[in-house]
């Protein structure tokens, strides 16, 4: 097979890439390692910029975001037992867009199907091979067959434990990391969201947050020890660790449920270093990961796809390679900016053991300069609902 | 004896709170364990917030400060070889005046002797006595010979390591500290600063700053390890080390010239909370330590004595405690926001080594962040000012 651009992995990234050459006239293949209903059974945030949301309509894949999406014009603060909003509409201008990451998946693969575009769906040993020189080919096995597709160029779209990054590691590929000495607990419930909007609380006895993926549908988490075991956490003493975590009018109005799902993730900060070899190019998880505070991993995805889209314009329309060459530099230097804006705000929010009582009394002095600084809040937000391309 | 208010301690805190209630006719008396020689020895840092400014021209010392010191509109932020300028006039409409400690130690030692006011220097065993009640006393021993001045309230103005703190240890203080794992090397130098304004660097090497006494006398510093000593730097060592870690054309620039003193300072971030033990109260460093990155230390004094006046006039004028009841609150409400602040600039700035490349390219991450953000440069700028009282 020949394709134009293959395309490893079919997550958000690889979607939205895939969506923005098909309807810019070019060929591209998508092949994962698993099928559909798998990918579609990853539970994701879903804070969208609003970057992301225009990439969406340009995608033509926008219109039940708009439908079923939530606008959020503001987010609250919440720290020593009271709340502060941060109005992302009036210090910005902008607003945010709720919406579930797996719903925005599905809207894009039946995009793709509709359109006829090509996914592969469980290739076992995806291969990104030759990719120094100007003739790349990725292989893969299916039903005890190797294929091969010839490309042009490779998006390597596959994660952070994807094949691509670890096909470059010895190529001088540098890695920076930092991983956080906790995790959340989060919990996926039908129960309305105690608030319209999301609430970030600090507390001593850790960090918690109240999110949303629908009016009904409700994602909370709490900040917990590596050590936790989900299955060690009952929904009852979830909802009271949660509680105790809020102001009192928060915790009061909480609605309670059973859980649909419930499980710890770790916070980790990593950066790979460039994103392009030759004619590989590393986008979203597969070359970056940030904390989950503030949203901003789905968003990055978008930026690289849409750098690396214009790259891909600029070959294919003008025989230019200028921005394929800008690629890794123009998509790190507002992956770096977000990794700052995620660790900065996991650094604020967060209790962390070794700071000490110094440390959780400079948060609620930087918290309570905040909710009297505009300037501060400006900065906040204008980082909240993403940065310019 | 008897007076009003026994101030311990006879640097600019307590010498600023004398001149204030000595021009609101409330009696006073200092005492300081050293002599004017001594305090008028120690070298400090001098950029002072219009507060500060303020304070001076109301305690009536501000005029050769006025005349020799000078105006910042701005300061600059140097990274990845290149600088940034704050520009605090524009982006707060305040300025800040650069005049050294020890130039306005002097100024109000020289007004407080002109006007009469009594200090007391060389008291060896300085005591606060009785402050949980209504009559509170001092004693100092002097010439084999123990004195004692009674007084309404006593204001310990006698620095980190005064017997003020130290004295209210077992009566429910509590110490929050973070210490930091490096020092500043600074070096004093009869030559021409290399830029009219300050220079903050963040450098791979670790922090450097260029700053000033005067058009002829520069102030520089450049991180070290604790385990450094200051008579192993050779002054070659030092001009060779700061100019590595400044762009090219400041590098290329700077004069040397041969240190008239050099010594590495540890750098601390200190707060005991309250600052009043019944009639005796903590105020500048005798409560809080903040590392010099940002300058807030004696501006923070001065807040302290902003506050700590206003409650005894309070009390003098309309017999009230109100302001007196408030002051430890007021006071540290804005004292951790300075600490915040004073530690954030710290974080920037110095190479920390157990956060690794990451957090070098986090803090360049943030730095070119802070470059093209003016709500973030007005956040920076607001708190360099200094917050309102």
């Amino acid at each position: 097979m020949r394709t134009q651009v293959a395309i490893i992995g079919s997550g958000p990234s690889g979607l939205i890439l895939g969506q923005l050459l098909s309807k810019a006239g070019i060929d591209n293949v998508i092949i994962d390692r698993v099928d559909r209903d798998y990918i579609l059974g990853r539970i994701r945030a879903g804070v969208l910029e609003v970057g992301m949301v225009s990439m969406m309509d340009q995608a033509g894949a926008g219109e039940r975001m708009h439908k079923e999406g939530l606008v959020h014009d503001g987010f609250d603060l919440s720290f020593s037992g009271r709340r502060h909003r941060i109005d992302l509409k009036n210090l910005t201008g902008t607003s945010v867009m709720v919406y579930g990451q797996t719903e925005l998946t599905r809207d894009l693969m039946d995009h793709r199907e509709a359109d006829g575009g090509v996914t592969i769906y469980n290739a076992a040993n995806v291969k990104p091979h030759d990719f120094d020189g100007d003739k790349p080919y990725v292989t893969y096995e299916k039903d005890g067959v190797t294929h091969r597709i010839d490309c042009d160029f490779i998006a390597g779209c596959d994660g952070f434990h994807g094949v691509c990054r670890a096909s470059v590691q010895d190529k001088g590929i540098q890695n920076y990391e930092k991983v956080y000495p906790f995790g959340w607990l989060g919990i996926l419930a039908d129960v309305p969201p105690v608030h319209h909007e999301l609430i970030y609380a600090n507390h001593a006895r850790g960090f918690a947050l109240c999110s949303q993926r629908s009016l009904t549908r409700s994602r909370y988490y709490v900040q917990v020890p590596l050590t936790d075991k989900a299955e060690e956490w009952s929904d009852d003493a979830f909802w009271d660790e949660i509680r105790r975590r809020l102001p009192a009018d928060v915790a009061e109005a909480m609605v309670t449920g059973p859980s649909i799902e419930k499980s710890i993730a770790p916070l980790r900060s990593f950066v790979a270093e460039p994103l392009r070899f030759g004619r590989l190019f590393l986008v979203g998880d597969a070359g970056h990961i940030v904390p989950p505070t503030g949203a901003k991993g789905l968003n990055l995805a978008a930026s690289d796809v849409h750098y690396l889209f214009e790259g891909l314009q600029g070959f294919y329309g003008e025989k230019s390679m200028a921005g394929i060459d800008a690629y890794s530099a123009r998509a790190l230097a507002r992956i770096w900016k977000a990794e700052r804006f995620s660790w900065s705000m996991t650094t604020l929010m967060h209790r962390f053991p070794a700071e000490g009582e110094f440390g959780q009394k400079v948060q609620e002095a930087e918290l309570d300069y905040l909710s009297s600084s505009n300037a501060a809040q400006t900065a906040m937000a204008e980082n909240y609902v993403g940065l310019p391309y």
